[in-house]
């Protein structure tokens, strides 16, 4: 584990429960402290635990902030170049491109949990946190199937359910769901406070839902949307098209019968998907169709919840 | 109470417990025998609830959607003409002036509980709903102050926490915490659902959070947001701008610091209020100035815990 963070301190606790054998480094003193204070064995020195990774072969998870991640890159071309690398980072196009550009003998998986909370620090971490989770396990043209199946049953040791996505498709969806989440929350904080006290006062479930994860660490927040430009790009346009309309239809008619409907409509079909009853699926990793059928069980909604040998056990809807 | 769905079902639950003598009337056939079934005092025929209320002098509460209130204020003039009147309804402007022009001589002293769920209903009312919640009071400069104590006294009763406020100061703060939200909400949910089944398997707490008031009835959102015209119009420009802020400098330099450190700042300022600690304050109500101070206390973020005969003890921060 490189970053002992609310996720990398998360899989750190979550991995030695499962019996893995597991170290970590940041440079974080008060994190490492932290988890050597519970009886985890975590250094500040990352070279260092490279290279044990490195003498060892053992897989190395990224676990930093995507700020940081090309310099991480670095140390880990200079002390274990050939790795089996995965990383945690709530963009996957970014740090495809770093890792072939700054680390391109690793063997590189990338990874994304979908867990979290607004607090953050080793802390804040929680074995239990993946538990059910969605964890996104990226799979692209080129990647090795074998090298795919050590991190997906990685992933799912921890407890989470494996979705094999492509690095574009991740990244479209995330813009989505978590990081235009993140701007409305921000946008609403705003307008909220800039009510004054009367507004703070009568403010109730709606108001406090809707700013949630205003709370997060802004840095944080900034790291992940700020790095995924363009998709957050595109669906920026697409809330402001859909905000703008709403705006012109209130200011020329009153109405706003479409914008509502179409709210209501994607809270029943994000309410539908979540109760759907799914079917479960084998599918063999060594078939030659293997890489088309991972990515067509991620693209309906599709996961991974055991994998042995060769086979992976999947919920499909 | 005229209307038994969520908060008219609540307020004849919570007024029953607190020792009142209530009676109340709806459209809805399933209402009235739900509320009947629990024993409450029910019926469906609205005209003769109010005649009965005009027979003996009481409290007359509409519960009703924002869209029915003309219909049952004609009916109101009609059977109570000089009720001592009082509202639930999210909006507080258009009430007032429905009440100016359709039921003049009704002692009208509007007002607006601050709680709910995305349910609705006689069967998802609850008497405690009201505990710790804000309840506006609307208090205009030609308001009775005698009126304005009794319904501020049976708001005071249900457990709520009385806030005083013009409908105008009102209805700017609830376009900021709860028709903004609730169309954040409503473009969130539309903008996820498009992402389709892989965006529905990726979401997670950002998501449902910043989507769960998209779930409530669309005509009851409709009828709030569209019966606020004005406010709205005004807080959307502001929320548009600071959207639209933030694509510009997305696309241009990259970086959106300066949206998600304002969302922050006010979620620390949201945190702040609801954490800040409050002196106890009298107020006279027969005070020369208690209108004034009343407004005052409202606008600073103030409640009104307790009113015993012309004395309100109030939290002000």
């Amino acid at each position: 584990m490189i970053g002992l963070g609310l996720i990398g301190g998360s899989v750190l606790r979550a991995a030695a429960a499962a019996k893995r054998t597991v170290w970590g480094a940041t440079t974080s003193e008060s994190d490492a402290a932290a988890a050597r204070a519970q009886g985890y064995d975590a250094e500040t020195d990352v070279a260092a635990a490279l290279r044990r990774a490195a003498e060892a072969d053992a897989m190395v998870v990224l676990a930093v902030p995507l700020t940081v991640v090309d310099e991480t890159l670095h140390l880990l071309a200079e002390h274990a170049p050939n790795a089996l690398l995965t990383d945690v980072t709530s963009v996957k196009g970014p740090v495809l491109r770093a890792v072939r550009r700054w680390a391109p003998e690793a063997r590189y998986v990338g990874g994304h949990p979908m867990a979290g909370t607004s607090r953050s620090g080793w802390d804040a971490g929680d074995a239990e946190l993946f538990q059910g989770a969605a964890w996104v396990v990226e799979i692209e043209d080129d990647t090795d199937l074998a090298l795919w199946a050590e991190v997906a049953e990685f992933a799912v040791s921890l407890g989470a359910h494996v979705v094999p996505l492509s690095a574009a498709a991740h990244d479209e969806a995330v813009a989505r769901i978590s990081h235009l989440p993140h701007l409305l929350a921000a946008v609403l904080s705003a307008v909220g406070a800039e009510g004054g006290p009367v507004a703070m006062a009568l403010a109730a479930g709606s108001f406090r839902d809707g700013t949630r994860v205003a709370g997060s660490r802004p840095e944080l927040v900034r790291a992940m949307t700020e790095g995924n430009r363009e998709a957050l790009l595109s669906v920026l346009d697409d809330a402001l098209g859909r905000l703008g309309a709403a705006r012109g239809s209130l200011a020329s008619t009153g109405g706003l019968a479409k914008t509502i409907e179409a709210g209501h409509q994607g809270s029943l079909a994000f309410a539908e998907h979540r109760e759907q009853d799914r079917a479960g699926v084998q599918l063999s990793l060594s078939a030659p169709d293997a890489r088309e059928a991972l990515r067509a069980l991620g693209e309906r909604g599709g996961r991974i919840t055991g994998i042995s040998g060769d086979q992976a056990t999947a919920e499909s809807s």
